[in-house]
Order: C-alpha cells, then structure tokens, then sequence
C-alpha cells in the first residue's frame, strides 16, 4: 500500500465538473493539502482555466478519459441527470483499485443506473453534501464550503468497508461530518428538506403579483431565497426524486387543507395552535449554520 | 404655530405598546432627537423600565390616560386586534389637534373600526411599517429598524393634508420611504408578500418529518425563518386579513396544481419553463436588504 493512502492522502484526484460544488471540492483539497495533484475535467475551457488559476486545481483537461487515467479518487459533480452516466463512462479509464464518488442531490436513480455495470476495479460509494448556494459556477465556489455541513454517503450492495472508509474520511478530511442511510432514506429526506422547500419557494415567487415584489421585505425574501437556483439543475434533480417529492407535496397539502379550514371557521384558537406547533419545531432548528452565507 | 411643529420636532409623542416595534419607534426617535419626551405606555413594568433604561423611552406609565395626556402624537404598537380599541381609547385623552398612527400589519379591520368613532380634535393616519423580525419584545429593539425601510400609509377619508404630511414626515425622519395606498390594497399586498409566506413557512415546517430536521441546511432555513414568529401575534394578523389571505392562497394553489401537473406528466421542458420563471422574479428582487439582520 503506498504512503498516500496510510497518511489519508491521495496521489491524484479528478473533479468531473468544476461549477460551485466541484470548484469548492477542488479549492477544499488544494487548501489542505489533501492531494499531490487535483485534476478539473469539464467542458468550458476558460472556467477550468479560470479555476486552475484561482487555485481550485492544478490542471484540468476536457478528456473524461485523460482526466481519470491517473485518479485514485473521481469526484462527480456534473448535474444528478448525467452524473450515472458520467461514473460508468470514467469507470472504464481509471486505474486498478480506484474510487468514484459523486455529490448529486438525488442518490437512488444513480446507484440504480449504474448497479452492476461497473468494472471490477473501481469502487463508487455515492455521497451528498448538504452544501450548496442559490447561486452557481466555479466563480462561487469555496474551499470552506463543506466545513460543519453534513455529508450523507448512502452505501450500495456492492461496498467494500475499505472503500465506504476512505470515502468517509475524504469527506471528513473536508470539513463534514460524514452520516450514513439508504439511497431511499436520503431521498426522502432531500425531498422533504430541500427539494419540497424549491419548489414551494418558486411557486410562491410565481404567485405573488409583480405589482407587489417592491414591497417584499426581509421576510419573503429570506422565505423565497432558494427560487433563485439554476432551473436546469434543478428540473434534473426534481424528476430524478419525482415519487419522493411527490409524496412531500402529499404531506404538505395536508397541512394547508388544515389551515384553510382554521382560516374558514374562523377558529383562533386552532390557528394559534397550529402556528405555535410550528413555531416550537422552528425554534429548535436555530437561526442558521455558522458558515451560511446568503 | 408652536416652534417643534415648524421644525418637524414633536413636543411628546406617547408609544403604545413597547415591544419589538414601539421600542424601535421610541428609540429611533430618541437617537434622532425628534421629540422632546417620548412616554413608553404598556402593562409590563419590568419591560418598560427595561426599555427606559436601555434609551428606547424617557418615562413610562401603565395608564393609557395619563401616558397619552400631553401627546402631540401617539404611536400604536400594539397587536392588530387591539390597535382599533386602544386608538379609540386613547383619543378620548389626546390633547387638541393631536395625531395618532399605528404600525398594524393589517389595515382596513382597524379603519373600519374607528371610522366615525374618533373626536374631533384628535386625527388618526393608518400607517404600516414594512419593517420587523421573527423575533419579539423590547429587548430585540433596534433604533434604525426602519432605516431603508418603505412604510405604508393608508389615508383615510376624515385625514386633512396637514395630518398625512405630518405623519408622512414622521416616519421620513425614522429613515424610511413612505408610499401611499388605500387600505384594501395594502391589505392584499401584506397577504401576498407577508402574511401568506408566514403561513407556507409554517406550514413546511410542520409537514416536514421530524427524524429530518437534524439535516435541514441553509436553504431550509431561509424557506422557514418567518415561522419563528410569535403565534399570537400571528393568528391576528391572519384573521384581522382573512380574506386576502384567502385570495392569495387561492392564487399560490393555482401555482401548486400546475407544478404537480408537469411532475406527473412528466414534463421536463415545461418543469425548466416554470422554474426559471420564478428564477427570473427571484433575481430581479436581489438577495437582501441591506438592514436585514437573521
């Protein structure tokens, strides 16, 4: 075993995809000197370059296959619809005894899509950072972006521990705390905190009259926030966990035939009830995490 | 003319009412040397003395009577349900040609209160501050709160041009834009923009499965801040705009049903085409105040 691996260093890692998420992974490993090279692999010329030059990477190429030939380690950080595809394609040029992880938003249609596909010698372990901004590009990426955030690994059938370990320890080695579930757990929970959440958020933007946005204060602004997202990434993620959101919208609606109902009585008291449950539940959240920036 | 009207300074002006709002009220104008004595009227002694000493008030009584006796202009704070009560109460005490304004987050319920009610000497302006936190009480004060802030005001057919420029002024001098509506459009504005956001807010967090919350980020956050809000207050604020509330979630379900439709379908480019609409209007609204504190 070479010195890299007992020390918790990597020899080379690949980034597939240098937006925010890639950028901030690549930034994140450069900063603490996790790797002896970071390899950016992407489309856009002038982004990687532009991110070779900010630091986020050593050197970057548009070849998936030159990019990966060397790599211990594969981060996937396309979006969730082509990240599948993307793992089986750099599978196939990486070298003996190699690891892919990934940071999609969705983690069951990926473990599906590639389950049993993959070659012998490269293990994926899927992984989710709880990390990310309304905003988008290796222009807003950031080294600190996963420090005190959750990550959620959600292991696969075929996961050695060795792997699932290392996997593990590169996300802690970033700043996370690292949680373990299934594909399907972490799905409903994404549904349920993030991806019901951007769709409420967008359908209030779409129903406020334009006439009244000049008026929006702290409030709608704070509440409405994640609208802003990128639509396309954002259509990909929500059809790839459609039946789990789905069932959030289910949940939801519940709540606002109970609250229309309160509002029609009128019942004070009921709404007052119903308010202040909610208020409790709020208020055990806390204000924010101690790296939000909005 | 006494001089302190021609210099747009106020002998006495009495707060009703000193929480989070009437504390930045008699703050802001203490800080702004705009009135000789500013008389904090409330029924918690240990609040009001807590404000006196803080600097948001020179004197307090419990008395509504005695607080408001010598008050050029009175300024009420306190609950939307209790504003219309407590305007015609203090009236009957204010000396002649005093003014009185509020900060009720619902306007018509309170002007149809006292329509035809109030004396003759005394001149009532409905005004709404757009400008407050999921936070409550005098120890959450902040004398630039409506720094940067706009304020509604919603003439009345009784208010004479030298009653609305004066209360229009008033508010000027705390640092806000004042704009002018009637009552009923204030009223659907406020449930469009706030009163409706609080109600989604709480409602995510309710429909939200517990075992999740330890994984709600930033985003979720955001989306649900304004459900920290004071239930009390709330459930007043909801019932006194009831209808506009009624309507603007009339209008949001109609936002709801479309985006169910393309999940169902499923319909990506229709999906993107929603989203990046309410992407578009995100934008343009910008990402904060720059007073807003979380």
């Amino acid at each position: 075993m070479p010195q890299s691996r007992v020390s918790g260093k990597w020899q080379v890692v690949a980034i597939v995809g240098v937006g925010l998420i890639g950028g901030s992974v690549g930034g994140a490993i450069r900063q603490r000197k996790l790797a002896e090279q970071v390899i950016g692999i992407g489309h856009n010329e002038h982004e990687l370059e532009w991110a070779r030059h900010r630091g986020w990477l050593d050197t970057w190429t548009t070849s998936l296959a030159e990019g990966v030939r060397q790599a211990e380690l594969t981060v996937v950080c396309v979006p969730v619809d082509q990240i599948a595809n993307c793992i089986l394609e750099a599978a196939q040029h990486m070298p003996a005894n190699s690891l892919i992880t990934d940071v999609g938003s969705t983690k069951r249609n990926i473990v599906v899509a590639v389950e049993g596909k993959l070659p012998g010698w490269v293990e994926y372990v899927p992984a989710h950072p709880l990390a990310g901004s309304e905003k988008s590009g290796p222009y807003h990426a950031d080294p600190d972006l996963f420090v005190q955030r959750q990550v959620i690994v959600t292991p696969t059938r075929s996961n050695t521990s060795a792997g699932l370990l290392r996997i593990r320890n590169f996300w802690t080695a970033l700043g996370s705390t690292v949680q373990q579930m299934s594909a399907e757990e972490h799905d409903r929970m994404a549904a349920a905190i993030s991806h019901l959440p951007h769709l409420l958020a967008a359908a209030l933007v779409r129903a406020t009259p334009r006439q009244w946005l000049p008026f929006a204060a702290s409030g709608f602004r704070d509440t409405t926030r994640v609208a802003a997202g990128d639509p396309r990434l954002w259509t990909a993620i929500l059809l790839a966990n459609r039946e789990a959101v789905q069932q959030a919208l289910e949940l939801w609606e519940q709540q606002i035939v109970m609250v229309r109902r309160l509002l029609e009585a009128p019942d004070g008291p009921g709404l007052q009830q119903w308010l202040a449950q909610a208020q409790q539940v709020r208020h055990a959240l806390g204000s924010g995490n101690p790296t939000d920036r909005t």
